[in-house]
């Protein structure tokens, strides 16, 4: 199980969200934040493809890869993902060209869930990220199991909402069900 | 009237949509890929609030906030808008922040258009994308007033898709209306 | 080119931007006010299956059937279609029910619009419903092509509204390729 | 607290996911179905009004204002509310306009819930729903507090659905607050 975290600082809400949901659950987290990932070029329909761009992508997305169930954790930033998640899915769109990546095929068989926190009425207005999500996931043939929507404000607010830690709780209960190599 | 484009590239489906709808009318571009715009630390909730950032968004949102009607022009990215658009949008919140820009009263007397174009069924599946930008400018106090949303995907398919001209077309009449300094 | 029509009154605004949208195209007019529908009754998993229904539906159904272009029209009640709509489409599933009927195969075959008028923010508000009816076309398997959203509240305001009109012709051209037998 | 059922059969799973949600707490059930409810005819641009209309509505609209807390529960059917609950809804408009009634005052003080079910995807195609109760809530400055969302196709599958029933009981403790008179 892979935690794909967006979030801009570290044990922030959605880390606090996050890690109750995943307790007592084995999995590795990747901090988008702390790679570097550069904005898409948009070279779908270069006749070279795309150029090979000089940052930490690829060998992210190959470490990911090699995991069944796949996390998408971001803050609510204005209603949406944040834009350091946005640049990742972005550039999805060259794993896409890449063939012997075989990336579509290799996605459709994983599982995914997103777990997002946000501060105003996140659920209500964070429910146009979940579709986007939605779109994404369809797009890929990948499962999209679930998502855990918190609210919270200032730092360390999450823990003190009642329906957030109940809705980690029974997320938590389906999480427990995958054990992973 | 300003235009902030999100595209990655010039030229693209976005631009030639943008300047259809803009046909004869005047107005001011930021190409906001050719700016070095980093993506936010979220210091909210710092005590100190946000650390200066050394890039261009500071000058950038300073030059956007002399237009009354502002377009903001997208690609339709992994059904959002795009990444480097994300980047720019989540640093609102800094200007939010800054206590001399009184941004939010800024903003909330001026009026917003988005103008968007996507390959895959873009008119049912961009308007969460609408519904985002929504949130937003009701955040802000900022009238939405309208969008386009145009369907293409090769370079410059925009331009034989009759809907979308039709609809540009329309969208020209509306903002013919405008006049500015 | 068949026109359902959810008004609850002739001569509104849904009517005029529906008479706008199909000028000079021959189109037959369901107006499902005028005809007895009952609510459905559940039946989905009962034994017997549906009991026969004293009202006009399987009538309507089948002469609806007969069309291979279907505009649903109405008026944005509660930012959803309206209650008269609404037991229609509840009734399709006992359509779906009728082996004889071959339903769902013949959907399959047809091409969906949708045209509907709102007075509260339409064209932002209305989009939830412009997607239930995406969720309804993709499980008949019916093509979605295109809606119209048009902004009135008083009766026969439509014709003052720019917009709509723009729209509505933008439209027509669009239908205007259908030449039904 | 009241709860609005739309079911269209009784012993449901719409009715067994309320009655797990309620467990243990005192409410009074309004099913429309029960009550002869017309569709509305819109008047509300007619110089005298809405005309008294001869069923059970009035009444009705008058048991359910007595309550402080309302939930609306309805299966979904087709990806919205059904008929028969839109139907209901869309008689709203007669009440706003019956001044001695002081309808939209006293909305305004109340706090709302949804309790939907549906059997397709009703976490993310359920959605539009809830958005279409935000509107709705927030036209008549209603509190939207929460929603619960259940999956389930044949009678009394809901039992059996983990998920569900987890949410169930998280809703329960928020709802548990209310000790109604």
């Amino acid at each position: 199980m892979a935690v794909i975290n967006g979030s801009s600082r570290e044990n922030g809400n959605t880390d606090a969200l996050t890690q109750k949901a995943l307790d007592g659950i084995q999995y590795t987290s990747f901090y988008l934040k702390k790679h570097k990932i550069n904005p898409i070029d948009d070279q779908r329909h270069d006749v070279g493809g795309f150029d090979k761009v000089d940052d930490d992508y690829e060998e992210l997305i190959n470490q990911i890869l090699q995991h069944d169930v796949l996390i998408f954790a971001t803050p609510v930033y204005w209603y949406g993902m944040s834009g350091v998640m946005k640049n990742f899915v972005d550039r999805l769109s060259q794993s896409l060209r890449d063939e012997k990546l075989n990336f579509k095929e290799r996605m459709s068989n994983k599982k995914a869930y997103v777990i997002t926190v946000g501060g105003d009425s996140p659920r209500i207005k964070a429910l146009s990220l979940i579709q986007q999500f939605q779109y994404i996931f369809d797009f890929l043939g990948t499962e999209f199991v679930g998502y855990l929507i918190g609210e919270a404000n200032a730092p360390q607010d999450i823990l003190s909402d009642p329906k957030s830690l109940g809705d980690a709780l029974s997320f938590n209960k389906v999480l427990s069900k995958y054990t992973e190599e």
